[in-house]
């Protein structure tokens, strides 16, 4: 059976991880920092070295092309992103990008003609250190002037990282990708879970990635003197916000599971020892791999957060921040990935992703379909992100196993 | 029945106001500053106008004294202060130093001979805006150069300010009293919450004044990503921080009244919409009137704090930032002060003090007690803070009726 080139794949994944790297083994490369921009130009070496075909797109979307003979073929799309979070780990979205990489190494080593192109692709910006899914929004038509003006980091700072890149907002309309040419997007990614490794199984076969939904609550009572006010008599916010994170963290893994809820951040005014809490807003996150339950849990936080409102005497003000709606990934490309599994005697699972990709954006205009390899500990976003060699190896072969299959070679 | 004079003692209280005077009808008086500068003049003006004997000693305590002939007099001290919080009210403090004032004047105008000096003291910085009851511990001999590093504010802005008032750490030492000539200590104050005005009483006889003590308590979990970290892996410290709140809150009115526990801030890292809190970092302040229960409340919310840090697989950190002692009342005193306000009809209760007040300090060195007045609403640090004219008027009749019941005279 045909298998990518262990070796390469490893030494490609360590010769990547030296751009940015960080004195405790991580690496330090944000979309649109002097470090991407070298790993960028690591890659396109790396692509011209191999004399595949090099295209880079209005949005900085990087691709390496093998080309079918085959008359008006469609492309078949396999990638993930080079950049990282700030002091992340070197596996997170450049495992993608190098193992599609190898992949077409591989086949044109064998010399398999293809009915379809197949193009690795990294996306630009995909952890969102400037505007998250940047390039595969782009790649569907989804980046506007709206979207732009969203970045974290304000929009000036975003188009000073574009022309860093040499893109505009003009060049990224060019980025989009007509749809009836795209046969479809495979993206292989550390599961940054334990389920996989927790149940010792090698492949995790993806059939959602969950929907998420920010908000900022805040509830607000009367600031007042700590002693001098009774007890009875407060209207403490945080006294109502604990009550709601309790409530929160108690309710979703009982009615919603496998849906999560986080409250990641808190605030509170005017914040001295001495003063009974006026206002706390906190940061409402939660997750579900279906729209749905995603709604209904949606109702169900807030009539909580109402409810404690009105039991603690506070005012409550519910502000939307983000909205990710669910992805499905493609039931034909599951099951081609879990038979390339069989096929080398890998154990798999079905599970959701519960982070965001560039899957969930790409499935909205073509089949999709993700294959998670496991994350030692579950660490990721973190120095300490790692995976073991024959997992990342087990992961390629089972993306060159269903690029195979869905040209009917296998 | 002797009275005060009415007229003057509320003229006063407005004049004083016009000080530091804020647009919304509060004041800004913060000690040390150039309107607490202006202030102790406008004071000083009206004891020199008066004629009493002025005093200002190494701490910048300032006294109007009224002399007594018998030979070694001791002294009875009546004040307060006359600094104020940042957009603070006109009552908190100036009721006390300008009620005492008054007193001397009605007496002196009566022409009753006592057999003690009394004297009128405003001390200095009791808010604390550089460094909290300044001028009552340096009376008490408390405010040593350790003290003195403590403040807030830093100790280069602290002698800053001391060198705005003309005083110096040398001098401080000359500002300490021998407890053998001190009679006793008397203070008028609003009562800064609801009790009073709640029952419809005129006067409050504070028998003692809290004991507060104040913590950092640091959960430690581990940070992680909000998607993909399972609920039931989590080590999330807003978790256990909340249970905490939760807890406190409940366990305290239950088994602590009429002991108070406040959480007024809390800090949560790394504090992002889509990571599980790794730490959280709260303000804990309790306080009570009773030293045992207060070391038995620190106990039961240290045990508390511990059990959460388990169940939530949490590491607990603490770390004490203030402890200020209960202090006792005189109950001599006292039943002074209840019999001067049956004398005048008014009606009065023992309540004890929530807030901190130079009387706690003086009461380590002298009898002391504090007659509290109502505060409308109980509201206070606030431009809003009022106490109606005959609440006023009433405090200080019957502090002159406590100074006369000392004396024999009434």
């Amino acid at each position: 059976m045909l298998q990518i080139n262990t070796q390469r794949l490893l030494d490609n994944l360590d010769s990547l991880a030296q751009i940015g790297a960080t004195a405790d083994g991580g690496v330090n490369r944000s979309a649109m920092s002097p470090a991407d921009v070298e790993g960028r130009r690591w890659f396109k070496d790396c692509v011209n070295d191999d004399g595949f075909e090099f295209r880079e797109d209005g949005a900085a979307n990087l691709s390496a092309i093998l080309k079918s003979d085959v008359p008006n073929a469609k492309t078949l799309l396999l990638g993930s992103h080079l950049d990282s979070v700030p002091n992340g780990g070197r596996f997170d979205g450049p495992l993608g990008v190098l193992s599609a990489l190898e992949v077409l190494r591989t086949i044109r080593e064998a010399n398999i003609q293809l009915p379809f192109h197949v193009e690795c692709i990294s996306f630009t910006d995909e952890e969102g250190s400037m505007l998250a899914l940047f390039g595969s929004r782009a790649l569907t038509g989804k980046l506007t002037a709206e979207s732009l003006s969203q970045s974290r980091v304000g929009v000036d700072k975003l188009r000073e990282g574009m022309t860093r890149l040499g893109i505009s907002e003009e060049s990224i309309k060019s980025a989009r990708r007509d749809p009836a040419f795209l046969l479809g997007y495979l993206e292989i990614h550390i599961e940054q879970g334990t389920r996989l490794e927790g149940s010792m199984l090698d492949i995790g076969a993806v059939t959602a990635i969950v929907g998420i939904r920010d908000f900022w609550l805040t509830f607000s009572g009367r600031a007042g003197h700590a002693g001098t006010t009774p007890m009875d008599k407060r209207a403490d916010a945080l006294w109502g916000a604990s009550a709601f994170i309790q409530g929160a963290r108690k309710m979703v893994p009982a009615k919603f599971d496998p849906g999560v809820v986080n409250v990641g951040n808190l605030q509170v005014a005017p914040g001295a020892f001495n003063i009974v809490p006026g206002e706390v807003r906190l940061a409402l996150e939660f997750r579900h791999g279906d729209e749905e339950l995603l709604d209904q849990m949606q109702d169900d936080l807030f009539q909580l957060a109402e409810q404690v409102a009105e039991d603690h005497d506070l005012k409550l003000r519910i502000e939307p921040v983000g909205k990710f709606a669910p992805s499905l990934m493609d039931e034909k490309l599951l099951k081609h990935i879990e038979a390339a599994a069989d096929e080398r005697g890998l154990k798999h699972t079905r599970l959701i992703s519960y982070a965001g990709h560039d899957a969930e954006t790409i499935a909205h205009v073509a089949p999709s379909a993700m294959i998670f390899v496991p994350s030692a500990g579950g660490i990721s976003h973190n120095p300490r992100e790692y995976t073991k060699p024959e997992d990342v190896v087990n992961g390629a072969n089972v993306l060159l196993g269903t690029v195979l299959r869905l040209a009917g070679k296998s």
